[in-house]
């Protein structure tokens, strides 16, 4: 793909050497500033609309913004969601490819279309493409395993070949033949049960299941024990016909899918290498890390099955049986081996980002971000995302057009390489690290936006009240059923918050005795929003910006994840038919947008985000108890997040009597107004320590990361519980100074805000 | 089987109607006093030999016993264990059948010829046997799914056709044809995600997995929930190929082997029906409860597959599926119905206790007690336990004939028709209540005695340190590599104390972190001695007449339970080929019957036993926390029980000294130190409540039973915890109450023992 491909409208290109990075921006012929408003830009009122205030609101405000969120409600189209997907999905998109670049295009295209000041952002990446992946089972007779799907009668996506071939991206090249040993999936406390029994994986390839940690992690712990060679399995007990029905019957993984995807281990996200960049020692040693050293590549159950069903040595325990009907055994006899033969194309890669701009008149600024490249055809992941972005993008140009005008800048960003290693999302942040750090109000992500009927945010504690106030606002989408997706019976919701809570509530009570009936869950119970700190395109903007963020997804089940199958007919049967959800979808994000972008005051809850934190801490206290870090000086940082609440209770009482204040006299008090938004604005910024976290400096968020014993998940005072978890006391120490130090800035910020 | 086929040698027969039990006593040729004593009873002494002051014993009568013991560990030989199994595992033996008859023969000529006084007593049962069993799957065809287990090769015993079919006992006659529904484990819980999902049985047949539950509890909810019929089978998940390797290459579950067992719910045990008895109105009622009112019956895993595989309507969740390579749906749709016919044939029918007793000189009784009686050849299950029971008979017959001579007496116990529903041994203890309350000091069970190399003994509070002390001594046998059990690395261990601390130690770590190293086991925990109350023989001991309880096994892997291959094959290649851990319980057995009838003061600590109600009842009360329970007067019971701690300190110091001070003048003392040794065994009968458990009268023991939910595990301070989980307030206050008066009237036990 070269520049010869590049759409002719292309006005200007410029290189610019920021960071070292070569970018190549290019900005679209669409004007700069808004599309001009109608003529009489009348602010719409339906008598029957009565809104509650809205929180950061003057009473008039209020009105006014209830009215336009009440429009923008009405505005987001199943056909037009559904239009968007199928354009975006129509052919595989990796990063990288010319179909990615023209998926860039049709978004900047859309945004345009829609009002919004476009560019598109082109970065070199250093991506890894396979050029062979050859894996082959050596029993009593050679079986070449295969490494691409069967195409699914009915769904003639299944049945084109441009997409790419299972692969691992950032395995090295390699050839090895060595016996295989089963590893569970990968984890220590698996090697620890290998130990026990006498097994060592030195010279062997492991063979681990997907699941329970980030697949990097497996893959590097597989090499850190010694071993040669690296396969990952679907295992039909977590994700094929034991998990539910498999695809095309129903949404989990089928006989020959395979889960694609980077083992990069994201101790830094972003590309390894930069061009032209010679990296700082630390930086170097750091992707020296992160590169996974042994060969490793993806295989599906079909594939696997013939090592499983020969594997010989000792019988593995219970809790390492899988779905095939064979009792899985540890093996590393030489009755079967593998030959992982890798060669990998690595080269510097062109890769896009698509930023839309709608500028407000006041300072802050409101990200949306999704990433937009994809394994295969990426229907769910993470193009359901981008539909809806698109839908928003929408949404709100035509607000624009009926004369609504957001108080702060409002940023869509169309992510590249997010597959890979966060790519696109993480240069952007890099290179804007100082702006957005004065602007930014709230980053908001979409990843697999929509891919069933449960609502499963995530967000750091300031932005959950918001969530909730939304949830409420918009209407309950409609229960589809699927071959995968049953209605809940008794959850008749009016609204996403009650259906959200119908669903929390309705988990199944674990194991109530035969006598008691099973306890009635406590419907004052809110329904859950997860925490979040890794796993997507919000890493460098929450755990290194520090930015308030919050992620959608309207989730369900989802056995197709990075195989060729994610794919149009796979949404259209499975995952959202109706595209009810997807709208669903964008109503939410369309008001946090709106909400986050007009208010006068930001809604963004201290008190909530204070509270959150002591919680965390006494978590960690009690693990530290009997143990030496149990004398450390726990009191003195418990003390500081007690008086962070108490000091953002006041601020916040400080905070809404200003904005009442400015109810009446709006000019006299802006100044005032602006410098509580901006404590408000930077308060996550506090909470980050410059040395970051241990091992990984990039992190510096001392509340929320990505947890590095498993990547996906979050942890909690990332810092802290590492260091206890190392048993290094000392360093407790240290973290226990640093979220002091933290506290008490952040209180001290609140404080003087006046 | 009728009175002609007794034994001609019964040299008198009489009827003794004893609370209306029809038995026929059997006193067979045996002198009724001890074998004659050698002429010169040389005391063994090995001068290398310097035991530890054993507990209860003056340093005189110490010496003389270590020297007694070490004799006994000398004389369990593997040769002899093994044809004691063989002979007992010669043919299928279920209760009531020639072959039981011909076992019980056998195993009192054995306590015969061992010097024991024996009797074989006879009992009239109301026994199940089944006379059809036939469940058809029926789908797009008929199919008869087998009632029987295949030959398997290498395995001659698996080739004899004279074994019971498949069948639950106590199941009523049927004929039935509903939809199958699939209810998991069918748990309250199971049911409670059918109801969720709108899934009713009514009507239908269920089809529930083995395991989680009693068996009958399964089939009694199963009709709660308005099945008409119930099928059990056996998941190749939880004992099948993903357990372990099936047998015979392993000792898991083979694809045709079946789960016979007892549907009668254990809340009174005993024959459901007496001969002659007309029963008072409450236990009716409770047998009427007790009684399984749908038809039941058991499957392999091979046979239920055509079910499992055809079920339709919706697929069950994640946690539901099984090992089967299909995803298992809920059913109850008419694609896929069955067919339960069965024809079971009731019948009073005769069953044979063996008792052998051992004269001593002094007050007390140590009862040792196993059944004999088998679903098919009982290999494991309990004839492992009858050959060691066997061995301890020889082993103490060899000491009383070099002139030992046992303090208290001693009673060896082989039961009948445990299966069906702890007929014998409930039988015996109904009609000994009053003899047993006065005399008995201990009762030692065993059932699955031998199976594995992981000593797992079960006792009461005030017997654990006797087993700790009693592992301590006896050398840890050799650890044998079969298909199913391999040696534990790094367990080198000189006693059975040792290997079961270490195989304790062993159990994997849950969890650890990637970067942390798995804590190391504390090497000061003691190993794990499980409560006991439920499940074999001891119950009507335990639970009804309130008797020191221990239950002694070495387990390992054991898939062929109640399956036609729990035969000598599978024994001598799965469970214990050399018979070493036979012959290691028969040492740990022996050694607790030496302790336990010679000791001048009984080694049962109640202190122990205090404390253990006191965790119990703090587990209870914090169980009650944040309830309407809460409130009631947990203090007054505490602090009873904190009373009974004191006392039982106060009680073994005076006890002891008792004991030292016999040792000075043995006859001056020994009525001083016979009340102490009265208050010790009768400290157990302290615990009852004569009204019984709440629902159960039979089980009075307050402090432990068999838990109801469960059917298989124990429930401690049952009443209590009942209550609590019923949620029926004033019933937990009324067991407060009886909690408070027993351990109030313990404590004024224990201080006017003077």
């Amino acid at each position: 793909m070269g520049i010869a491909n590049l759409r002719t409208h292309i006005c200007r290109a410029a290189w610019i050497a920021l960071a070292g990075l070569l970018v190549i921006s290019l900005r679209a012929q669409t004007p700069a500033s808004p599309p001009p408003a109608p003529a009489a830009a009348q602010l719409p009122a339906t008598p029957s609309f009565t809104p509650n205030l809205l929180r950061g609101f003057t009473p008039q405000s209020s009105t006014v913004e209830a009215a336009w969120e009440e429009r923008f409600l009405a505005l987001p189209q199943p056909a037009s969601l559904r239009q968007s997907l199928q354009v975006l999905t129509a052919q595989p998109h990796m990063a990288g490819t010319p179909a990615d670049r023209a998926n860039a295009e049709y978004v900047a295209g859309v945004f345009r279309a829609s009002g919004w000041s476009t560019r598109i952002v082109r970065y070199l990446a250093w991506l890894p493409y396979p050029h062979l992946v050859r894996v082959t089972a050596i029993s009593n007779h050679r079986q070449l395993l295969p490494n691409y799907e069967a195409p699914i009668t009915g769904d003639r996506f299944s049945a084109m070949s441009s997409a790419v071939i299972g692969f691992n991206a950032y395995s090295p090249s390699g050839d090895v033949t060595a016996p295989v040993v089963y590893v569970n999936y990968g984890l220590p406390e698996d090697y620890a049960v290998l130990k026990q029994d006498g097994i060592s994986v030195r010279g062997d390839i492991v063979l681990a299941r997907y699941g329970k940690s980030y697949r990097g992690i497996k893959a590097q712990l597989a090499a850190v024990h010694g071993a040669v060679g690296c396969l990952l399995y679907s295992d039909p007990n977590d994700d094929g016909f034991h998990a539910g029905l498999a695809y095309p019957q129903g949404a989990w993984r089928p006989a020959s899918g395979i889960q694609r995807g980077s083992i990069l281990n994201n101790n830094y996200p972003g590309a390894p290498l930069k061009p032209g960049q010679a990296p700082p020692a630390w930086e170097a040693a750091a992707w020296k890390a992160a590169l996974p050293t042994i060969p490793t590549a993806p295989l599906s159950w079909q594939a696997a099955a013939p090592i499983l069903e020969a594997l010989a040595g000792r019988p593995a325990p219970q809790a390492w049986q899988g779905g095939l009907p064979v009792t899985y055994h540890f093996g590393g006899t030489l009755q079967v081996q593998a030959h992982i033969h890798l060669v990998m194309s690595y080269k510097y890669r062109t890769i896009w980002d698509v930023i839309g701009t709608m500028r407000g008149r006041h300072a802050g600024e409101v990200l949306i971000g999704n990433h937009r490249d994809a394994w295969t055809f990426g229907a769910v992941d993470p193009n359901s995302g981008t539909m809806v972005l698109l839908a928003l993008a929408r949404g709100l140009g035509h607000l624009y057009a009926q004369g609504w005008r957001p108080r702060r800048t409002i940023k869509l960003c169309s992510w590249d390489a997010e597959e890979f290693a966060l790519i696109g999302s993480t240069d952007y942040a890099e290179r804007h690290t100082p702006g957005l750090r004065r602007n930014a109000v709230a980053y908001f992500n979409l990843d697999e936006g929509d891919y069933g009927p449960n609502f499963t945010p995530g967000a750091v504690p300031s932005l959950r009240r918001l969530i909730y106030s939304v949830a409420r606002t918009v209407p309950a989408p409609p229960v589809t059923t699927t071959g995968s997706v049953f209605p809940l019976s008794g959850c008749a919701a009016q609204t996403v918050f009650q259906a959200w809570s119908c669903a929390s509530a309705a988990q199944p009570a674990a194991a109530p005795s035969m006598t008691a009936p099973a306890a009635a869950p406590a419907a004052s119970t809110l329904p859950r929003i997860n925490v979040i700190g890794g796993g997507s395109d919000f890493e460098p903007f929450l755990d290194h910006v520090g930015i308030a963020t919050a992620d959608l997804s309207f989730s369900g089940p989802y056995g197709v994840y990075h195989s060729l199958y994610d794919d149009f007919h796979y949404f259209q049967t499975e995952a959202d038919p109706h595209f009810d959800y997807g709208v669903a979808c964008t109503r939410v994000l369309g008001l946090l947008t709106l909400r986050m972008a007009d208010a006068r005051l930001l809604p963004l809850d201290l008190p909530d985000y204070a509270q959150a934190i002591m919680n965390y801490l006494q978590a960690e206290q009690t693990r530290a108890a009997n143990t030496p870090a149990a004398s450390l000086n726990w009191a003195r940082v418990t003390a500081a997040a007690e008086g962070l609440e108490r000091a953002a209770v006041n601020f916040t009482t400080r905070a809404e009597a200003a904005l009442n204040a400015s109810a009446a006299h709006p000019h006299a008090n802006a100044a005032n107004l602006a410098r509580f938004n901006q404590t408000l604005a930077g308060f996550e910024q506090t909470l980050l320590h410059h040395r970051g976290l241990p091992g990984r400096p990039f992190y510096k968020n001392l509340i929320f990361a990505p947890n590095i014993t498993n990547g996906y998940s979050t942890a909690r005072l990332p810092g802290l519980a590492q260091r206890l978890r190392e048993k290094n006391w000392a360093g407790v120490s240290v973290q226990l100074r640093y979220l002091y130090q933290a506290l008490e800035n952040a209180t001290t910020r609140l404080k003087i805000t006046r």
